[in-house]
């Protein structure tokens, strides 16, 4: 893998300095800022959901709004993973003051959309679930998504509705749906207010300072314009190879191995703590992307097999706390029989989807390093 | 395929005639006579569950009693799948009465036997659910089984009890296993007495009247000890390639498909339509099995891909009808939500077995077909 990244260890690669690391902070920092404009622009609302009546922004306003949220984190992760990388490089104080409020920002402001990509996951997963499109020949058996008829009505993203209801499980899958749908609402409703909070905050405020003055002077150490990146780069990407080494992929490689529903029914089935490593693996690989972007400057080549490494343990991370979510939602008092059957269904449905994730990565990477020179 | 067994096209290979069926026929009447003797000396209770107290014989009779279904089982199926192969070679009156009684046999026989299977796979899948084996280094928490310890209680198969119980959700694991035991046992009971009685009918011994005219005399045409059997055999084989060919084999091939669970919370998810093509794909593969065995006699290479093939569609089916049973062990009246929780988990696992048997028979065949000369 190592052939479209710079080799520190070859002799006759160019060497890559602070400056490069400083120039890639100053980008970061003015799309930082940018997205901050944009955001206050667009009514800061943060989209779409619960806030979405009171916006006075329409629809256009609100859709910006979200990009603009998401190039505020997506800038945020890029300078915080920088100043971990590279941190002998940096002002001592200044970046450990900086990491932890760029973390706080960056969590803040991702939980709302968080929340509402897991209603939609798990919707969908039910409307999977209920068949309705599996047989095109046969008369739509009723169930279609009975529970996204419930999410359509009370705002939620919109899908066909259940023309009738048949069937206890049925019944079951629509009021799971409904469950979730307010579980997940009200969590996103409270993400939604702490972030707003969070914006208006004189912490937010202090931060988006600290982010203007990097946007023009980033706070080097005196021997950091010489010296060479690469070695630190590397670093983090070993940092990141010796945790996909203790990952089971022997075990991930089988398919249909079983082993993400091993705690389906244990008594604490959230968190997973087999899913650890993987949440871990996931951290690494986006830091070893982001010192990849410092030291290729605005010529990063697509990595297209550490692209798809990414997108796989996004998906193993979403459906590891989808499939959380539906167990937490079976633990409500006084649910029916049928509801928690369907959800019992949803969560076993989830954690395949961790499994399929994993081996997933285990065949992007066995490729990337089989393939490599 | 056709490199072990006897080519019908091949003109320099020897013909096998109706002389050769005869002789299996011959030797598949003996077995169900010295089956169903031993059958009778054992105590004839067809072994475990709920008569085990009452049988006269010991531990090792019961076994002997289990074993001797078993065989009377495995030599009505070859006498009647030969007679529909071969039928043309046979008596047509002869034939036609004597399928459907063999039918009836091999089927009621067969029913306490699956009921059993049924519930110890299911138990073993909540016991695996349980996630209690994962971490050897961590204190067993607790769900070990909790379905399987009331099992055990009840006289069932016998597995490490639960220490203690914590949380709802093991609860749950616990009550699932206890209901399914419940009903599944009952299941038991009644074909338990089902066949008992069948095996006292004057139907069950005008069939063994039948069996043992057989065993000297089979009702071949006149024509039949000169005709050849292979095109008849391969006409077999035929129709077990179309079906195949007709199977969702590409699908199967993409692990982690999701198409197994695609009815998991329709309003009807017992029998599952989409299992049909394989259910008949696995009983085509027997007809074809006891074909060749008529063919090669006592000389019956071991194919074993044929075998692998036809394991993964018993998993299959196995699999099928225990996920049937965990929703409709869901729809009793009146259980608690973390019961119907747990069985929603078992149903989508045991569906997941569905899928996981139908890409070990995609692998197996694909394998079978490019190894081919």
């Amino acid at each position: 893998m190592a052939q479209q990244h710079l080799d520190p260890t070859d002799p006759t690669a160019e060497v890559v300095t602070g400056d490069a690391l400083a120039a890639y902070l100053r980008a970061q920092a003015t799309e930082f800022l940018r997205a901050l404009r944009l955001h206050r622009e667009t009514g800061g609302t943060n989209g779409a959901g619960p806030a979405r009546a009171q916006a006075s922004a329409g629809e256009k306003g609100a859709e910006e709004s979200v990009d603009a949220a998401r190039a505020l984190r997506r800038s945020a992760r890029r300078i915080s993973g920088s100043l971990h990388t590279f941190r002998p490089l940096l002002d001592a104080d200044w970046s450990e003051e900086m990491r932890p409020e760029l973390a706080w920002l960056s969590g803040t402001l991702g939980l709302e959309h968080a929340y509402e990509a897991r209603l939609e996951r798990l919707l969908l997963a039910l409307h999977r679930l209920s068949g309705a499109t599996a047989f095109p020949g046969q008369v739509v058996s009723v169930d279609v998504a009975a529970g996204a008829a419930a999410a359509s009505k009370a705002g939620g993203p919109t899908h066909p509705t259940a023309p009738q209801e048949r069937g206890n499980l049925t019944v079951g899958a629509a009021k799971a749906g409904a469950l979730l749908e307010r579980q997940l609402t009200l969590a996103r409703t409270r993400a939604h207010s702490t972030a707003l909070q969070a914006l208006g905050s004189s912490r937010f405020h202090a931060v988006a300072d600290k982010v203007a003055v990097l946007a023009s002077e980033v706070p080097l150490t005196p021997t950091a314009p010489t010296t060479d990146l690469r070695p630190l780069a590397a670093a983090a990407e070993e940092r990141l190879t010796d945790a996909i080494a203790g990952l089971p992929l022997v075990v991930a490689g089988h398919p249909y191995n079983a082993e993400a529903l091993v705690h389906g029914l244990s008594p604490d089935p959230s968190p997973h703590p087999q899913d650890g490593p993987w949440h871990q693996v996931r951290l690494l690989l986006r830091l070893h992307r982001y010192a990849q972007e410092a030291l290729h400057g605005g010529n990063m080549p697509v990595d297209v097999r550490l692209l798809a490494a990414g997108q796989a343990l996004n998906r193993h991370r979403d459906a590891s706390e989808a499939a959380a979510a539906a167990a937490q939602a079976a633990r409500t008092p006084r649910i029916a029989p049928a509801t928690a059957y369907a959800l019992g269904v949803l969560h076993a449905d989830q954690r395949h989807e961790v499994e399929a994730a994993r081996f997933a990565f285990q065949q992007v990477w066995q490729k990337q390093t089989v393939n490599a020179p």
